[in-house]
């Protein structure tokens, strides 16, 4: 454990090797430090290191809710570990649950982290990486204690629990504060190594949405996360769609809604690699919302798109009216780099009839042959150049 | 052939495996199926599959222009096959014709496939993928019928024809239609595998503009599609550009412009890789038309650009006054990918004055020792990593 | 060199192979030209090529202010070579000195090649290429006499020097101009090969602020270049950030700030990769100046993120208010690309609390086993695929 402490010493700070002009006289108070270094080098001294920094983000003085989110060990897929978040144990998933929130709100989501030590040893890529699981979130508000790092100590050890703390701070003209409504995402950031990699490919994450009052309000929201191995949700080829004929069961592996039902895409770039997110016969606007109010002098220059390019880390909301204008159908959704959706990056929104009914005249083949499991070999021969 | 028939039964939708809040208490009215699935594995069927779905998108009573397009094999760019859209077959390029809307437009364009079977066979990557070419068009709206994909069964076989209608719809402030009017492509979706990815790397796609009453106009647009192996509208270096110093042709490979005259780029990404358009002593805004009007309040929050990041499947328009205080000369145009310009992807703007010359004093060498044609041997020599 | 000289001759300019509609009757001046070709292999030549074009662009009838630029050679890092900008050979960097300029303003820069020409010969990739160092900016005017490049032979031999002029062009209503105010960046574009990557690479770019009156003031602006090899201004792991516990010294490998204290960040993506811009804690508006006025109506359309994708090429501001809301510590700042941050691609922004203390609590830990530099054997193993 270091410690920056300080004893007083005026400086100014200067601005080595930049030539740029000084924008103010500040001068900066700095305290020569004692530094106390300890490495930690396990996960069960975390507890131990909390406490130092504010449990809450200032505007937070008491959380308005409470949320146990769960951390599992699920069945493997094919050779690949899979952990997910849920709401409980029995319903853990990945992508995890979608978090939503509004403008304002401050929420305490107490991670119970139920992988076996085991398990996380295994996936660890040096054996002095601490064991544990966290909770790292974008977009919203916390402090270094709710950050879901390794550095800040704020993780879970197999069969621990802690309490993280986000703030969806509201905009605030006097401080200058921009607000914290968008489509974000969470994640781990421990598993593994120092970035949560192997707890990121192995399923840990999930959307979050902040609201700010009068957004449009969607009939549906799905999660969409594309990562490596040409993966849409972990998945590829037919697992990115388990929609049966009958009373298809919305979720996601299925992106399904009747016509004229606002849908909601949370989507998300996970993993190493650059993809492009792109649904036929539908488009969005490149918002904060996804969606432009055309009385808006400004909503003439607001692109309209169609196909939406994200890096990991990314996340983005595109909202659609299911179906308008081009009807039902089985619309492609799908990565549009060629040799992603050859290799099985590219699913299907189902637009029923505005009855529910789909009518007749087409099979729903996702044209992919490939693996149905991301965990397959690779069906991409791309050679970068 | 499958149909989602379905017979009455009320469920409530259900979001397996997550948690969010229902937003609202909707109930689902599902059908139990019939399922009828034939597999369609010749071409020559599509036609006896259409027809189910509606022709046009809602709006489009009726077209209000119609377009002959052909698809046609052009000679071997070395040993690359090479396709192409022409209005005739004579004209047929790469990329092609550049087709311009105005929103509120409905189009009906009938592609004839002119394309020899054997040599759509050749592409082809299975040997049960149907022989076709189609027509799938980004941003604007079309049923299934002309969606141009395998699973709709949208396509054409060799020396065939089908008519695609395109519906650029208009805003509705009451439906929340965002409108169509922005900078899109067209391409197949069918040579080669599910996703078209050998017509397009053949050469069968073009630029789309949509624009809207008010809209700047342009004195000249040039589509400018960025792809692989380091290509601009699938040339590399010298092949880029084929302007003479006498009276030089304005066209895809020759982007010339008087001093002072309204320049608009339709910027494509195509294929595999991402890539980056940057255009030397020029920027622009980066809107939905690629111009903020400085009058309004928010111009002043829009970020003006020279170089844009672009994905496969990604497009925009860039507007710019050619020379604008920058004066007349030879301007660079390349992606700043830098083992991308190294091997050949840069070509030039040659802005003249305003009489139309060309001051002496510079030669407009690209710079590029790369090889004349991207069908060459890769010249990057990148390792990711 | 060859001219593009014109002897008159009407004709209307075609549009080869492309169908779209014209716009316009115009007719199009060309005039025949008598080529003359000679190449240029010595950057001695360079001086005798200039002065054909005009010196400075239109707006600026005389420099506001002038700057002496060096371009040195710096310590190897490793067997890299390493090249820098300077205000002052002693001073000279990588990234070198942040320039700023206001809207309207012109700035003549002489920039003087101290490096020496067996170290530009040694870089070179072609014996016939150039030896020279030159200054290519972005965003704002410059005629091709300050373009930097080959073939408009505005480089500096070594030993030699030439002034660049740039020209932060203001918004015009009446001409359409657009402005330039931004985030911006110049390079060397020609040591090496004709597009400068080798002058890049080695060090040779810096970062540039374009400011509109009434533009957000900040406390502290850091340029933040992501480029090749998993690097931060062309570090990794360690090396990021060379901040001391005791008065830490602020510039591009310490990143610090006290609580409240508005921070610019100036992104820029350099050589091969896609990379994104995370920042642990803080979000930024997706706009010119990373920030949004939030009493605008336009304000709710806009995107805040704290995650943006950028390409070679790409720069944009971020402006956060450090710690706001969540207090001061240790935020990690890292590309989301989980190789590339696995790598050492990440550091550490550091936010003091008000007084100018870090609370205790914890190490700064990057958690990057990664090597100390970029020059180092790559520690990524990730298969593009």
């Amino acid at each position: 454990m270091s410690a920056w402490r300080l004893v007083e010493e005026e400086s100014e700070p200067r601005q080595p090797r930049t030539g740029r002009p000084r924008t103010g006289g500040r001068r900066m108070l700095v305290v020569a430090a004692v530094v106390l270094l300890t490495l930690v080098g396990a996960g069960g001294l975390a507890a131990a290191r909390t406490g130092m920094f504010a449990e809450r983000p200032d505007g937070c003085v008491k959380p308005d809710r409470t949320i146990q989110l769960y951390a599992v060990e699920l069945p493997k897929d094919g050779t690949q570990v899979r952990l997910g978040y849920g709401l409980t144990p029995q319903t853990a998933s990945y992508p995890g649950p979608l978090m939503e929130m509004m403008e304002g709100e401050c929420l305490a989501i107490t991670l119970h982290n139920q992988v076996p030590e085991a398990t996380l040893a295994a996936l660890r890529t040096s054996p002095t990486h601490p064991l544990g699981v966290s909770l790292h979130v974008h977009g919203v508000k916390y402090t270094q204690d709710s950050d879901g790092t390794v550095q800040s100590g704020s993780y879970v050890p197999s069969g621990g629990s802690r309490t993280y703390t986000w703030y969806a701070q509201p905009r605030n003209n006097r401080t200058g504060a921009q607000g914290t409504a968008g489509y974000w995402w969470y994640h781990d950031h421990v598993v593994g190594g120092p970035h949560g990699t192997q707890g990121l490919s192995a399923g840990l994450f999930g959307g979050l949405v902040v609201r700010r009052p009068g957004d449009p309000k969607p009939d549906r929201t799905y999660t969409v996360a594309f990562g490596d191995r040409q993966s849409i949700n972990l998945r590829r080829g037919e697992a990115t769609d388990t929609c049966t004929e009958v009373n298809p069961q919305p979720g996601p592996t299925c992106l399904v809604a009747r016509k004229g039902e606002r849908v909601e895409f949370v989507v998300v770039g996970i993993g190493n690699d650059m993809h492009t997110f792109h649904l036929h016969g539908h488009s969005w606007a490149d918002t904060r919302t996804g969606v432009v109010s055309n009385g808006q002098p400004f909503a003439d220059s607001v692109p309209i798109i169609d196909n939406k390019t994200l890096g990991p880390g990314d996340s983005f909301g595109a909202q659609v009216v299911a179906g308008d204008s081009v009807g039902p159908g089985h619309w492609m959704l799908h990565c549009h780099m060629q040799f992603h959706s050859d290799a099985g990056m590219s699913t299907m929104l189902h637009v029923l009839d505005e009855n529910g009914n789909m009518p007749p005249g087409m099979d729903h083949e996702h044209g992919a042959a490939g693996a149905t499991s991301a965990t397959a070999a690779d069906g991409g021969e791309h050679q970068h150049d």
